[in-house]
């Protein structure tokens, strides 16, 4: 189910697609939130179920055999729409929007809806988590030494209110002869209506690319 | 917008709206699928975002002010229906169901589909993080010493693939003098097809309940 794959469709076409899917994904988004929260009674709660169950079947009429991947548009921009953090197409992502800054900064910024509740009015822990090794992992690829992660020590500084926040990574500089582990810092900050922000999470992580992959990507570069 | 309230409506009548809340949650999830895999076109896919979003108006004509929080029911059976990870209402949830057992023991099963992908054909690392924070937060509860997340190490061993997973976390036992602080160890495991389990992601954590919280119940307890 998972394609390496340059994508065969022109850019242009394809991002007008994106457009379209995009739009239908924030309208589940609103659905999510909704199911949630909903007191209507259980013959409405019923209805609405077969509406949606009716609407996946027009949808899956043409599919995706498996996951979404990630694919390479011509001009070598990589679409990972069905990303758990920052897929467009994910309804499941909030999603967050990644800026690549020129010193190596990565900057991710997300609103945490209703669905993202761990503890009463707060985000769940484990959404900090997530949000952080999305926007680590960007920098370690930012920095050109990408990789899967290899651990991710998460510190909880302070209580992450759902609403706005704001992801920020960098990696360090790499250690002589280890420049296939790649250590990265984070931090979640919670960003207040004023644009006041506060720490909520510091993280280190190190993402690692595996042997196999920088044994393949040597003999790509000299093919 | 939620808060630690009792839940006036009688057990067995919450229980029965949540199980139809539950089955459109459960509809839900297959949406999120179909919208990051669909192949329709964009008249399609416009058309449904338009019966989605009539869905949410629908949904919306009666519902709570905010977030779901955590409520009880007369039992004292905790109600996270809204949780980012075990809320049957909440479609970004897999959900997670678990089981908490006598030796202090909370098992978490969960099947992750495409929506929690990261890396093509794997679980997003951050997803595995997402699950552990969970029952991890849980065994310290089930250890009678529940909190909020202080820190959370997570070590990678092996990729986590889509598919079923399998989470299990355990306290250890109170230091002398720091009851408010929980240390504990967790790990999820790839299940496959035929049962066998593979190590993903081992974890330590610390959760504490803040002093404020301490002396709150020390003082309902006494009241």
């Amino acid at each position: 189910m998972v394609q390496w794959i340059e994508d065969p469709i022109e850019d242009e076409e394809t991002e007008r697609i994106a457009t379209h899917a995009a739009a239908l994904a924030d309208s589940v988004r609103d659905l999510i939130d909704a199911v949630v929260r909903s007191e209507v009674d259980t013959d409405e709660l019923d209805s609405v179920r077969g509406e949606v169950e009716a609407l996946v079947k027009r949808l899956r009429v043409r599919q995706l055999p498996g996951s979404f991947g990630e694919t390479w548009g011509m001009s070598g921009a990589l679409r990972a729409w069905g990303n758990a953090v920052i897929g467009l197409r994910n309804a499941i992502a909030p999603p967050m929007a990644n800026e690549w800054h020129d010193d190596g900064t990565v900057v991710g910024h997300a609103t945490l809806r209703t669905a993202y509740e761990g503890p009463p009015g707060r985000a769940h822990g484990g959404v900090a988590a997530l949000l952080l090794d999305q926007v680590m992992g960007e920098a370690a690829h930012a920095a050109e030494r990408p990789g899967f992660t290899a651990y991710l020590n998460l510190n909880y500084r302070n209580p992450t209110p759902l609403g706005r926040v704001r992801a920020e990574a960098k990696a360090d500089p790499p250690a002589p002869g280890q420049e296939h582990k790649t250590i990265v810092r984070g931090t979640l900050f919670a960003v207040a209506d004023d644009g006041t922000e506060t720490v909520c999470v510091e993280a280190e992580g190190m993402f690692i690319l595996p042997r196999d992959v920088r044994e393949r990507m040597a003999q790509e570069a000299h093919e």
